[in-house]
């Protein structure tokens, strides 16, 4: 026993198990958490079980959302023509942050990776093919500049390629190597608006 | 509304009210959590109310407690005559990690700082003058050694000096201006053996 309060080694080893959270940060939480009022512990517990609970997938672009069909798939004020495909739900956010964009997206949550062990498969490629039978004007490629993103990209391309939609990829001005989620707005902008044929 | 699901929206608005958690980090941290299974979801929002609601004080040092006695407090194999003034839980359990005490403590549960409107009657020095009246050989003074943890330590030093109990303070090798509960063991175990009267 680490700490002289079980119930404290509990809160510890389950915020540890969080990403980026190690056993010191852990400590400060959990020792800060208990000293809460009892409405704002249970507002936490409650945000963390509701959200597991609740949270399902956009039928259309697989994005994290409350409803069968997520606000941007279901607004009309969106370009249904255009499809930024995107790794994750923090991408889509970042873009979304930069208010540069009016189409839709498509979320492939997650993105090939042979070495994890993570193939075409894992991720939403099918159904973004099968998205791709509609009237889609252009497929923008916005996986991050990683290996695995290029990859991704790479992959979609040659199986996009023979339907003859206008696929381009963001431009220069994402750091290559870099997360795209910690790109600011300003460089995402840029390549935005800089996006070129592939 | 930032992201497309209003429960990731209060997930991330709960999670970044915590000490150190940005807006970045709370974001992460909630795409992550909704992820888990609904299983390790459960066993992490138990453990924040578990905690929040059962912890408890011990009712002679003071320090967070799953019962009315902490395990150090009920323990013979501890030297009940010396007695450990540290600020809060998180340095009492930096203390035991280094494994180099074992005598008991009384945790303060804070510090003198008149700057923040935290008076000598806001931690628990009442209760701590109280233990003093029983069968006490030694005072170590464990507050960190910036400056309100010094106000303390020279608060307790006058209010304790009448009664002839002996006072000692944690020897040099604990950094000026640091927090304790930062100090690897092995600086705070030359700092237990190295500590001087005041």
């Amino acid at each position: 026993m680490r700490y002289y309060s079980q119930k404290i080694n509990v809160l510890v080893t389950q915020l540890s198990m969080l990403p980026g959270i190690g056993e010191k940060t852990a400590e400060r939480l959990a020792y800060h958490i208990i000293k809460l009022p009892s409405e704002r512990i249970y507002a936490l517990a409650e945000a963390i079980t509701d959200a597991g609970e609740h949270v399902t997938y956009c039928r259309e672009c697989f994005a994290t959302s409350d409803e069968m069909l997520c606000p941007i798939c279901k607004s009309k004020a969106r370009d249904h023509s255009v499809i930024m495909v995107v790794e994750n739900d923090e991408d889509m956010a970042q873009i979304e942050r930069s208010g540069a964009y009016d189409g839709v997206y498509h979320v492939l949550q997650g993105a090939i990776n042979p070495m994890g062990g993570i193939g075409p498969q894992d991720i939403r490629l099918k159904e973004l093919m099968l998205r791709l039978r509609g009237d889609v004007k252009e497929l923008i490629l916005a996986t991050s500049s990683g290996l695995e993103g290029e990859s991704t990209a790479t992959y979609i391309t040659r199986l996009v390629g023979p339907t003859g939609i206008h696929i381009t990829r963001l431009a220069s001005g994402v750091p290559v190597g870099s997360d795209l989620s910690m790109v600011d707005s300003e460089t995402l902008k840029k390549a935005i608006k800089g996006r070129c044929d592939v």
